[in-house]
């Protein structure tokens, strides 16, 4: 008995139509007649005024016949670029893509996210130009650059706020930064949220609830509801890294990078694991290190793996308690060690979480892996910028 | 940079004209005209399509002058009857309520939900029949009926599934009971749900996310995310009661009523607070009895509720580091002692919450009290009978 949502085709203005060929590969007047209730007058219309914008174009999928209009048409996905940098804790991969969101080429850079907003962003920047060069690209070709960082993002002015691990980026201005060489809109999101986008479109489309989880350095969460990013009133949802895990003995609790004890990746994150093998003795000094050590067998290592899944499925089975998705994939550095990880994580969210939350609960490694973020955030970007509200804007700029 | 969603009047048909009116005191034919865009001609055939069907009359507010054409039209509240059952642990409350969802006359009844379905549904439909017969109506008057409950239900079927404490309900298929009596729609929620949407849509409809935490004989959850109630993808979305508080150390926990040990419930549940108070050598025997209790300000009484306070504090920051949500109700009997309880909630809130996700939370106690169950069904309940995709049948009924 629940209200269901407005047709695609509400309105079907020329964003309406747009977002048709969008999502389908062609598509003829009569398709488009049929799925809007527009008549062939109007359907006309439409089609002369995309095409005059070119951003549909008649397919290439029939040989031209002297003088007849084209039968049917394709979204131009090659009409310009998006730029994207997915930046992480201690690297960043950035992407050229066309229109559609798929990656056309890629750059990666190792550089410490604390090296501050200046100095990372120069480097995107860098990377961005090579970029276009190599594709014979100019900047005016941009339609969108996204960014996304790992930490917290106000997602309407696109500054990141106060990252607890991002030093120098309160409030910086990402958008406005990037605006002095690129006149396009920029969007900035938060690293799991553009995660959770990508690996829900790119494989479980149909999952209209969809967490993810990122084990990497830290821990957080992304959440797809409806279909979309599920930000939260302030931007700061999924902050499932520093849910904490017991009330009052705080004398045993470890402390964590946020500054209070006993949150889960104080526990269970990347850099936790690290702090424990060196207690044990291990010679290891990253998270990649740590990863490698886990999946030599060392006994040691795999004891504190195990429990790592033990904690993170405490918190994983919170989250399927309150939110009850239909999907949980779990990504970041931390997801290469699966079968040590995977046991804990089913043993605690199928101990505790109740039957109906859990019978159809499907708890799955990332099948996009270290490129979920930049996939997601190039879908999340076009998804942005080809929204039928910004049609004037998009037709102004062709 | 998000997609906005489509505007009410998407498709501009029947339905959607109806929904105007719906949500407004009257309007003329102009403003109808303004709202849609529709033509004059196309908006005098939807008025007298809705008119034929008496789902829109001419407003009271003009006097009629002979022969000239109404200029001020209403939706027709009373053109029949929607009648609400709120069924708890303990106790009924029932409601006859005009089609805005207005609550017109109300009964109450003790009783425990353990009696199992026919008892309960048996008192519920003797008390329909006679709110039905005071307000001089007929069962064919009756548009919709809601019932919600103190357990999971699977809202698509209408099925209590694997409630903690209601014995013999599982799976009963209320609406099939209902619908030999009653030839309408029949809406089955869980208590909690409707309590969210009735706090949201009385007092906070502004607020995209809200969080209605109900603690009385047990602990539980509603979610309203983007102005609808949040079920999740099996309708146990909520389920805040269970989550557990510490991880490994299960030989101190109390257990719970789920089967489970260590569940927020089983500390902070009005059940546990009786069990605790017993204990310390208390004289209650049930949860109102230690609610009076906590407010004589007993020294015992008002440590045990505290502590109380501090652990719902503990689970409502997960549920905002995960959810972030803008208000976040205290509701159930329990809401009584709001002195006790909120000090200790806001403690554990403010102390490990993100500072992004609490800056501008509010942690309020309900406003609707114990009636905002019945409120929020029956708000719930006119939404679904009236969506628009409902309008064939509404008129078929008319």
């Amino acid at each position: 008995m629940s209200t269901s949502a407005s047709p695609v085709t509400a309105g079907s203005g020329l964003g309406e139509v747009l977002q048709l060929f969008r999502g389908r590969p062609s598509l003829t007047r009569a398709d488009v007649m049929q799925l809007t209730g527009l008549s062939r007058s109007t359907v006309n219309q439409r089609l002369d005024a995309l095409q005059a914008a070119a951003l549909v174009v008649p397919s290439g999928e029939e040989s031209p016949t002297g003088g007849r209009p084209a039968s049917r048409f394709t979204f131009h996905r090659d009409r310009g670029v998006l730029l994207v940098a997915d930046i992480g804790a201690t690297g960043m991969r950035t992407a050229l893509c066309d229109l559609k969101g798929e990656v056309r080429a890629e750059r990666e850079l190792s550089i410490d996210v604390a090296k501050g907003p200046d100095a990372v962003l120069s480097a995107a920047e860098e990377m961005f130009t090579g970029l276009l060069a190599d594709a014979g690209r100019e900047p005016a070709d941009v339609h969108g650059i996204g960014i996304d960082v790992p930490g917290p993002v106000d997602f309407d002015t696109g500054q990141v706020v106060s990252p607890p691990i991002m030093s120098g980026w309160d409030r910086y201005d990402i958008p406005g930064r990037l605006s002095l060489a690129y006149d396009c809109p920029v969007l900035v999101d938060k690293d799991v949220n553009a995660m959770a986008f990508g690996e829900h479109r790119s494989h479980y489309p149909e999952a209209r609830q969809l967490l993810m989880l990122k084990v990497g350095t830290g821990v957080g969460a992304g959440m797809i509801i409806g279909g979309e990013v599920y930000r939260g009133a302030d931007g700061a949802a999924g902050d499932i890294g520093h849910i904490q895990l017991t009330v009052e003995d705080t004398e045993n609790e470890p402390v964590c990078r946020c500054g209070n004890t006993g949150c889960v990746e104080a526990y269970a994150g990347g850099w936790a694991l690290v702090r424990d093998l060196q207690a044990a003795g291990k010679q290891v000094g990253s998270v990649d290190e740590a990863v490698a050590l886990i999946r030599t067998g060392d006994v040691t290592a795999v004891r504190l793996a195990r429990r790592a899944g033990r904690i993170l499925g405490h918190a994983i089975a919170d989250s399927v308690s309150l939110f009850n998705p239909a999907v949980v994939v779990i990504g970041g550095q931390l997801a290469a060690i699966e079968e040590q990880l995977f046991a804990g994580i089913r043993e605690m969210v199928y101990r505790r979480s109740l039957p109906l939350a859990t019978r159809n609960l499907q708890i799955v490694a990332t099948r996009l892996g270290r490129r979920s973020g930049l996939i997601g955030l190039a879908l999340l970007l076009a998804d942005g910028i080809f929204a039928p509200e910004r049609i004037e804007a998009l037709i102004a700029r062709s």
